[in-house]
């Protein structure tokens, strides 16, 4: 028997219903601050474990909801990333997403520097967007550098948004970042441990974008 | 303590050895064959669940492997996975990657006919590339599309990587693909149950590339 073909708004939000029913039987009910980020980050992944791996400093997802909806931009660390972020959504929102690591200049700072793309991307990103929303899906050397530039040089951007994947470096970059935002006051969201990606990344923006955008239904936080 | 920056070639290997030593050590060993490609998803993804989910029809990674050092496109569901394929593996190839999902002609295509962008730049793909590689990390219906096409109009692909992400149609749609593929004699790659996403697409991918093009180490699999 053939799977009927559904379309895609549907398929949606019968797929949030499901993640909801899932998370309460499993007694993994998010709060309603975090439950939309919660709900698409396992709809991007199928993966449960981020009901338990996500970790927010207090107000961080009114924090972003907030910048975006003041034409904050989001800078990310890939290129993949940036391409899984709604440009419907950023639309409505009159927003921005860019990424600096395929930028000529970013790739001679780097050599220049003897550090890695990700990093220069970063400094790049602080040096000309103090305030925007920084997406870290891959590079936990990114995630380093953010919080050095919060620890030493007073950088403050809207969110950081903590997510690389990987089994070096990874877990320490995501700790040290969470306590460096929790110590200066800095909105964080994070995915402790290993697991994490530009997919991910992609779908804690875009969890952002739709609620700064007034695409989601307040009270399950799914479509409208 | 800052935690040190590592050059990303570095990081990339010592993770392959912490991916091989953990699956030896839960008994998860992947025979030669499959190992580039399971191991550099659970790198994409850090998640281990993709030792036991990811199915391959008999010669499938060999199949694709021909197919790249032959040149054959790939044509991917999504602009995220596209994005996430390495161009200096395809270069070293002379190889393509493309995506119909944001052609004009697709989603005029898709309205006429009453279907999904998905399905239609599939159909767009089997018309244009019909000894491609496709690669479907998002829509099931775009799997099924395939399923149909190899059934009733002898379709047959160089391989199909089926790896959508979802609650809804995903599990079925993969399971089809798998059989269809079977029974005609189509190499596949497919993640059964509800995970995968762009990225695993994406890494699969770079697997085969990086395997075609000869930039693994032919002994364990992660980089020379």
């Amino acid at each position: 028997m053939t799977p009927q073909h559904h379309l895609p708004a549907d398929i949606e939000r019968t797929s949030l219903s499901i993640i909801t029913a899932e998370l309460d039987a499993m007694g993994l009910t998010p709060p309603p601050e975090t439950a939309a980020v919660v709900k698409r980050v396992i709809h991007t992944t199928a993966d449960f474990d981020y009901a338990r791996n996500l970790r927010f400093t207090p107000g961080a997802v009114a924090a972003g909801v907030a910048a975006l909806q003041a034409a904050a931009p989001i800078v990310t660390d890939t290129n993949m990333a940036l391409s899984g972020i709604t440009k419907p959504g950023l639309a409505r929102l009159g927003g921005t997403a860019l990424c600096y690591m395929a930028d000529p200049e970013v790739a001679a700072l780097a050599k220049a520097n003897g550090t890695t793309r990700a990093v220069a991307s970063m400094q790049r990103a602080a040096a000309e967007h103090p305030g925007a929303i920084l997406a870290v899906g891959n590079a936990p050397t990114a995630l380093l550098t953010i919080a050095d530039l919060i620890e030493t040089a007073g950088l403050r951007p809207a969110l950081v948004i903590g997510v690389p994947v990987g089994f070096v470096n990874v877990v320490e970059s995501k700790e040290r970042l969470f306590a460096v935002c929790t110590a200066h006051g800095v909105p964080a969201i994070v995915a402790m441990g290993r697991k994490g990606g530009s997919n991910v990344a992609a779908a804690i923006c875009n969890a952002l974008v739709y609620s700064a955008a007034g695409m989601l239904d307040p009270t399950d936080r799914g479509w409208k």
